[in-house]
């Protein structure tokens, strides 16, 4: 087995990071930026499609979104958890539009895979708290 | 770190073996032999709600997605990972209605505990592949 080179704690503050760099790429637009996130075979599974597997698909997926008028995201990790090189966040996000206003809430959970001493996002999937 | 006693294709067969009791469950109308599946601290991140977490809870919507006219759901495992006691499995889901028609597919992430001794869900979510 790997050994554990990380506390939960480090791991943690590495996250919150990489989540601050992804609401930073989604509010200035930059799917590819958000694509570099994912690790090389990540997966998105969003609502209302299939499952999207690697960079391009991933990075088209994001600029769709944004192409939809939502602008910005907000991440809330609410529990990682750290088990060798990968680790289970939950948490709840916010989807915004141009004028601020909220367009969607809800809540995610990411399976985290360490590439090349980075943690990225390997498996990304979520899903709307509002009712239809 | 605790001792890996199973190996992964074992941790497969007893996911298969639960999520066959979760399916006959669902299809025997038993909300709470489907809550029994779950760790006693089970949360369930449903669509369009909150998070769904504990026996009572779990079973409770369970009950609310039967009372809606969905018989019966056909779960297929398309990967584990096994981290310790913790087992992710990504895998994609169908729910019908009385007369065997499709109303849903999509697609999981189940984070498997291991709790006295048997696999149990920890926390479950999903999302529609079909565009709204």
């Amino acid at each position: 087995m790997a050994t554990i080179t990380q506390t939960s704690s480090d791991v943690l503050d590495d996250i919150r990071n990489a989540n601050q760099n992804f609401e930073k790429n989604f509010a200035s637009g930059n799917a590819q930026g958000m694509a570099s996130l994912y690790t090389s075979d990540g997966m998105l599974l969003p609502p209302g499609s299939g499952i999207q597997k690697g960079s391009n698909a991933i990075q088209n997926f994001w600029q769709m979104v944004m192409d939809m008028g939502i602008t910005s995201a907000h991440l809330e990790t609410v529990e990682v958890e750290l088990e060798g090189e990968t680790a289970i966040e939950m948490g709840q996000y916010e989807l915004s539009g141009a004028n601020g206003q909220r367009l969607d809430h809800g809540k995610y959970i990411v399976i985290w895979k360490k590439e090349v001493g980075k943690w990225k996002l390997d498996k990304d999937i979520w899903n709307t708290s509002i009712s239809s």
